[in-house]
């Protein structure tokens, strides 16, 4: 056995939880982080899109005894609501009565997260420590202070890179023999706006509704916060027509929300100076495989699968790693050359199908929502589901409201996809769906 | 219009060739090179794979004006020589009488590329310089002397990145913003193996062809020296049953060559020693977009595109880009922001192509070609060749013995395939394929 000592790089969400999991068990931890300690500096926003934590997220929040800390935060989403360009709103609910998302800042939650790994005795933070190299031979990493440049290494049997999507970790794990990865951009940008407070307190929204404004080859989202304001996030191609580089004046930004988000632009006084000031980012998937390096040093969250957000899933799939591998370490007795194996063997397709599933999200999201045929698909969908319960569970459900793993929940999604094809073939299907054909259909699928 | 000043990394094919059409527009150019000069310290074999010189590779040589510097030494191989457990011989045909491809020695044809650009005084060549760092904002690249480590700077408008599958240029430009990668590895590894001349000269076996021992998970193939030696390659996988991992003494190795490649075994008297020396190398395919940066950064050849070797076109793609580009240089009148434009938007498309007809042909080579389906489906494309002429060129005649897009040849390929699908479900196509159905399912596909 391993002495009971552990390297975690990144202090971000997936870093923070995995470190209170590792503490739990007893291990000596150190956790680095490149930015300063948000507990004393506090944290910026300006480039975040706010969390949807669904079951993962919270059985991970669970593991780690830190409910009641986290839950005055959340703020439960229980469907969508689609804002037309007419200001008409039509809500559609994501599973059953009492399912729900919950919005939660990513600030306040690492800042949360970190505060309960402090508080830990055997688990030391180091920030403002950016990681400059990592000898994977002998699991040492060097580290620079990113104020006074100081140098130091660090060592230990166990490194976990939990450093994001451009993990140094994985940077090092890339130049080892036959290691597969890819990073994919897409054509779109993000852009981080808001929605105040009422002015007497409250939501100017229903605050229990995740918002789009879809119009196809972009779109509009907002997510509540506890203090009644909205954090929008505006996803747009970087170039084309219309892009952000169409936007470049005050006069373009409010022209382009004008046209296509009336009855948002009444409620962002902060619209321009938003615009001006919040970064325009880009949205990469990252895959990569293996995860994991002799044994000794394993990649977690975005630093092994950074997913695009449409599916409210990068942080829950980050988090559900840790429970993962804490269900791992419990199995094999903390022998983590076994977990480590097992681990990378069976979670890597996950991590693929999370992807996937994500990028089509985009489409549904930004497109598919305001067209009457997918409409009618997702009422039929909810049909099947309420007659023959989980022989028919959506797999938005199967990702959000249960743990089933990712790679059976987009074959679902593709077996669905096929039923529904034929059912939406039928002659009058839009009038009457609740019909014996429908329910014939439906067995011949399920004995497939 | 920008000085005319170069530097090239790397000086394997792609950049020696490169070198030269560069040279003759009359470019100052610095050609770097990690490597020692190997028109002094020879080159070293036990790592590669013979090139086969088709349509693509004879193009660049004769733009260079060196065809009859590399003739000498390339060997016609008319067709595939198959070579069955029983040893009995089968040959296949490339393409119509008198076409061929050319079995090139790769360390060959790299001395004679460096000998006819190091002949240009306007052509400085640096060795044993290892790029450090590339400073892209600048066009500055920091080199290090391997043995000395004496490090210097060199910047220039225009650079090109030809340093291979592992490229340092192309490193720099992973690191900007919106940069698409992907490096994935075949399961499979290689190993260089050989046999040697006849006792009284001449050759062991048929020298105008690539000879094949398909063994469907794994596969021997053989290409001529003009010295009467073949150098052989063993494909096979890293791990499982068969793999090289089971290939650990002498004595495994011979049983292995015994059970399944009996008459080479014959003719390989270095066999264990060549395989004890010789690395047990890995197969990798590169994809990435931008190829360029700003118009003053641009990568060519396996630093754009690397791709597995079973097409034998790896060598006739890079060198296709360097034809390509000059043929832009010349319509753009040397303005390099249009030809990299031009460039980047164009070719990335068949650099795509190309790697995967590669991935393809692997399947192809070491399991259908002793598959009696696949050879019957040969026979018919080439029938409806004959028949038909251009309107059904196989995909390998495009892009062997044309310059047709590779992504043009792929396209075709799975056109063809759909059609000959059609024609192998007519009953009693084994024994009889030119009639009337067969001409209607032809003409029928022609009009699609």
């Amino acid at each position: 056995m391993k002495e009971k000592r552990a390297i975690i790089v990144g202090a971000g969400l997936v870093g923070s939880l995995w470190a209170i999991l590792l503490a739990k068990r007893g291990y000596e931890i150190d956790l680095y982080e490149r930015r300063s300690d948000m507990r004393q500096h506090g944290y910026f926003g300006g480039r975040s899109i706010n969390l949807a934590m669904s079951r993962r997220g919270w059985k991970a929040i669970e593991r780690a005894g830190i409910k009641s800390i986290i839950e005055p935060h959340a703020l439960p989403m229980k469907g969508r609501m689609i804002h037309s360009l007419e200001g008409d709103l039509a809500f559609q609910p994501y599973g059953k009565e009492g399912q729900a998302i919950y919005s939660v800042s990513r600030g306040g939650l690492n800042l949360e997260l970190l505060k309960v790994a402090g508080e830990y005795p055997n688990v030391r933070l180091h920030f403002d420590q950016g990681c400059r190299k990592v000898d994977i031979e002998t699991n040492t990493i060097t580290f620079e202070h990113e104020q006074t440049g100081e140098r130091h290494t660090a060592e230990a049997p166990l490194i976990f890179g939990t450093d994001g999507a451009f993990s140094s970790i994985r940077g090092s794990l890339m130049k080892t023999s036959r290691f597969d990865y890819a990073q994919q951009y897409l054509t779109h940008a993000y852009k981080e706006l808001s929605i105040p407070p009422a002015a007497g307190g409250g939501f100017l929204m229903d605050k229990n509704a995740l918002h789009i404004w879809p119009r196809h080859q972009f779109m509009l989202i907002a997510l509540p916060n506890a203090d009644g304001s909205f954090t929008c996030t505006l996803f747009l191609a970087f170039e084309g027509d219309p892009s952000f580089e169409q936007l470049k004046t005050d006069r373009d930004v409010e022209a382009f929300f004008e046209r296509y988000f009336p009855d948002a632009l009444s409620m962002m006084p902060t619209l321009l100076e938003d615009f001006r000031t919040n970064p325009t980012s880009s949205l990469v998937t990252v895959r990569c495989s293996p995860w994991q390096y002799e044994q000794r040093i394993l990649l977690l969250g975005d630093a092994a699968h950074a997913i695009v957000p449409f599916y409210g899933q990068g942080m829950n799939a980050g988090f559900e790693d840790c429970t993962i591998l804490d269900d791992l370490a419990t199995a094999h007795q903390e022998d983590w050359d076994a977990v480590f194996t097992h681990f990378n063997r069976d979670r890597i397709k996950d991590g693929n199908a999370i992807a996937d599933l994500a990028l089509r999200n985009f489409v549904e999201m930004r497109d598919l929502v305001a067209d009457p045929q997918f409409l009618l698909r997702k009422k039929i969908a909810g049909h099947l589901h309420q007659k023959y319960g989980d022989a028919f569970l959506p797999s938005y459900s199967m990702v959000s409201f249960s743990d089933t793993p990712y790679s059976v929940a987009l074959k679902a999604a593709d077996d669905q996809d096929k039923l529904l094809d034929h059912i939406l073939q039928l002659e009058g299907i839009a009038e009457k769906w609740d019909r014996p054909e429908v329910d014939a259909l439906f067995e011949a699928w399920r004995r497939r």
